[in-house]
């Protein structure tokens, strides 16, 4: 048996934000929906000569309290809540007028300004009758988007009423509605505790953690073609200069490795002032330079590991121009450019080729780096500081009897900032401001040393090993001499790390031994 | 000039949980405040003795509509809302009178029976009156958690009043109690929605996300010791097997890496049905095992890699027996040993070693398996399925002439099970249901062939290189043959890839060449 369509009689209509309002109105007025509207709504209304009755014909009890108090009243939520049916005698004993549907959106209690106190603002009444129509969804349409009204209006016209399905959708979205509503409102009076409680720790980690994103976008795929993904973002939209403002300029759709890589890419050259590139293949560096312009940069870092840097993520601190662009396409195949502007000649140029992805993110602000970092586990998060750490090299202890020379130290300090961001266990090395090799993601660090050597004297590279004076990075302390000895056979003159091991003295007799210097930083940086 | 403190003089109660209610009420009759409560609450407080008013003493109106509205009318919450001075003439016009003192909480709308159709359970006028209170929360104090009680009074008993500072936090309190009210909300209408769109795509990425978690622990530190950490589980707590439901029964302060790689090492062993161990480095196994008891599959995992296998994080899917744990002693430095459940006596034999942190975590019910994986980049976070594929043997493909036997498939897929959870680029060689070498976080793929060469051969290992037969597992393809050469060095005769290279041709024969079978998944895995 078919259920009786709802024919729809009445409607509430309260609202801060009165676009499309006018014409909406007009068409429930068209299908003979009676309206009763608060004051401010109302006046509108009336501006525009759509005739609807004040609210207080259904309470017979005034706005009071500067409008704090216009629908809270047994008569309005009666009739929003009665089943005409169940309720039959109540809603006859106190000449109740039941509701079909209810239009309602509140002052929007986001991107305030945390210094005025706008406590007055919080609605109370509004949020109240927009959860009494979406509890009651089965006899009440209720409309917290401007979005929807179109929608509700063409079922109307249509069908005479609205379905179960698109009511019950209404209902989720006023939920969703009320729920951000007062998150919001959660986020202001946590400042204003904060604000309270000046004096404690900078890093608050609440015993229950909110976290919202809105979707920035889908993307092609996630880790693998077969995990469906999507890219979200903060709800706060004032970060240029990170992944999350990036804009796509060119190519096909991003798949969850590019931005990942994309974003270490970026987190990577935003570290120097310098024209920096850094080219990222499976989450980690494999070359990286600084110099006086972004050609010369990405060479430098292309040269370090031409085999791995194919099909990988480049990014760049500096504006972009056509002859890096050029050299790029020349020299390998490339995924994703990422960087904070691009010339109209380099864009040109990247839109000859359609499989290249061009992100553009602006500049960075370094206040816009996120401080929270999230790891999920199976049913759980690692939530974690960021790992950002200012490098003074002052701050740095020399523990070797050779002391580094100025420009050592200057090249280890560059080392440090790219070792930092290869995936442990991780060494580094590198002069002249560029990586020469990396050894990355290893279990054991005498296999990263192992693999910094291999890829050093690799035959794909000209490179005369054994000349040069090459600065060795280690994103942890040595555990054994081993890694030492083994990196003396290549030429390291200069070795920067943590230090912290139990065996520390017998990895200073090691670069004693080989004549190298060290510098302990006392900072470790594992990434994983 | 000090402010006049705030007298107390009336109370409303209104709850659902009625806990602690009567000795807490008793404590307000006590400093002479004056107590409204609702029909459920008052017949409580009756029992006990405790004289309250009816709410309707304030209102004038009756509870309707089975209890449905009760609180909501202008009296009650013009006298929650109106701050006396303000409002001086309001209040005297309708006769209002002025409440000091909130203390409502609802049905607990979360843990439910998604069947059951319980939208009635909604409460509407509570979440208002909390709303409102909590708006004014200068001039009311609101109550939403039990535990709150003592504290109020304890500050009633010694001030005649409560702080700004309390009222502040109870308020932030209440505003975190409606949100998740709502959120709980949602979740019920999101799961009605989904079975009205019964035939949608299962995994539903939301326009906007809203994430909840509570913190289950402080940790000692995050991915380095400069960064601070706190481990997140899920709110419904159901999830036994999986790192989310860990007790630690053993040892000191857990890290974000020994939580990162338990999760690792619990996921890993979870797969198979046999007694099997992982061993868990940097984020990545590089001893893997399946045997008839967990002690040999401890020791088969631990000769793949003693030397990565130092300081790791060891896994079974079994319980763990004294005698595993011994001969981990006896091997090895262990720094986190994660299982299911454990025997006394082996208990016994860990709580001699105060550095060893014991996990247990209860049997894996596959179905509790987060769906989701999250990872943050800088101002947004990427969300994807997890990687969870049934492998059937049946869909692979044979490739090469070689056609693997039913021994070599098997280990096959052994292999491809652990190849997955090594970093990517990821080589595994192993047979006899282990693992032998792991090449893994490599930028180039020959780079993890080499690796697993150099590790197989490696002087620590006391195998007789080039003489067994070797199955190997790639968690992508081959882009050129040249991976195939260098694994027919060590004796490879069996291999397992997803196959889809542009040069699967070249590669196919490169193992005809080797007379090496190959299979294809067609599916691949990496892991960042």
């Amino acid at each position: 048996m078919k259920k009786k369509k709802q024919i729809i009689q009445t409607a509430i209509i309260s609202v801060f934000n009165k676009c499309k309002l006018v014409k909406f109105a007009t068409g429930l007025l068209r299908n003979n929906i009676k309206i009763f509207s608060t004051s401010g709504t109302r006046s509108e209304l009336n501006k525009n000569n759509i005739q609807t009755y004040h609210i207080n014909r259904l309470t017979q009890y005034p706005e009071i309290m500067n409008g704090q108090i216009k629908t809270i009243h047994p008569k309005i939520f009666g009739g929003i809540l009665g089943n005409k049916k169940k309720y039959f005698d109540v809603i006859q004993q106190y000449q109740i007028l039941t509701i079909d549907m209810v239009i309602v959106n509140f002052y929007p209690f986001n991107n305030i300004d945390k210094n005025i106190d706008i406590e007055k603002m919080i609605d109370i009444g509004g949020p109240a009758i927009v959860r009494a129509a979406a509890k009651n969804y089965k006899n009440v349409i209720v409309i917290t988007n401007i979005l929807d009204y179109e929608k509700v209006l063409h079922e109307i016209y249509n069908t005479n009423s609205v379905s179960i399905k698109t009511r019950l959708q209404l209902a989720y979205k006023a939920f969703d509605y009320t729920m951000n509503y007062d998150y919001n409102i959660l986020k202001y009076y946590s400042s204003k505790m904060k604000s309270l409680y000046a004096n404690q720790k900078k890093h608050f980690f609440p015993k229950q953690l909110n976290l919202q994103y809105i979707k920035k976008q889908k993307l092609k795929y996630g880790e693998n073609p077969h995990q469906k993904s999507v890219f979200y973002i903060k709800k706060k939209n004032s970060f240029t200069g990170t992944i999350g403002s990036f804009k796509q300029l060119h190519g096909t759709l991003l798949s969850y490795n590019n931005i990942s890589d994309a974003n270490i890419a970026l987190e990577c050259v935003n570290q120097f002032d310098k024209p920096a590139c850094v080219i990222v293949k499976h989450g980690s560096p494999c070359g990286a330079a600084i110099s006086k312009n972004i050609q010369i940069s990405y060479l430098l870092a292309y040269n370090s590991d031409p085999i791995s840097s194919f099909g990988g993520v480049i990014g760049f601190n500096n504006i972009i121009d056509d002859d890096t662009i050029r050299l790029i396409l020349e020299k390998q195949f490339v995924e994703v450019i990422v960087g904070p502007e691009i010339t109209p000649q380099g864009l040109q140029s990247i839109q000859k080729k359609k499989n290249i992805k061009l992100l553009i993110c602006g500049y960075c602000n370094k206040k816009n780096i996120s401080s929270l970092e999230l790891h999920s586990v199976n049913n759980g998060l690692l939530v974690q500081q960021n790992n950002i750490v200012n490098n003074h090299i002052h701050d740095w202890v020399v523990v070797s009897k050779k002391i580094p020379s100025d420009l050592e130290k200057k090249n280890a300090l560059f080392l440090w900032k790219i070792v930092k961001f290869v995936k442990s266990n991780a060494i580094a090395y590198g002069n002249n401001f560029h990586t020469i090799s990396i050894g990355s993601g290893q279990t054991s660090r005498i296999d990263a040393v192992k693999i910094a050597n291999t890829k050093y004297c690799s035959e794909y590279k000209k490179i005369d090993c054994k000349k040069q004076n090459i600065i060795m990075a280690s994103d942890a302390f040595f555990p054994f001499r081993d890694s030492v000895d083994l990196a003396s056979v290549v030429g390291v003159s200069c070795i920067i790390q943590p230090g912290g091991s139990i065996r520390d003295s017998e990895v200073i007799q090691a670069v004693n031994d080989h004549n190298i210097s060290m510098i302990y930083t006392g900072i470790r940086n594992f990434k994983h």
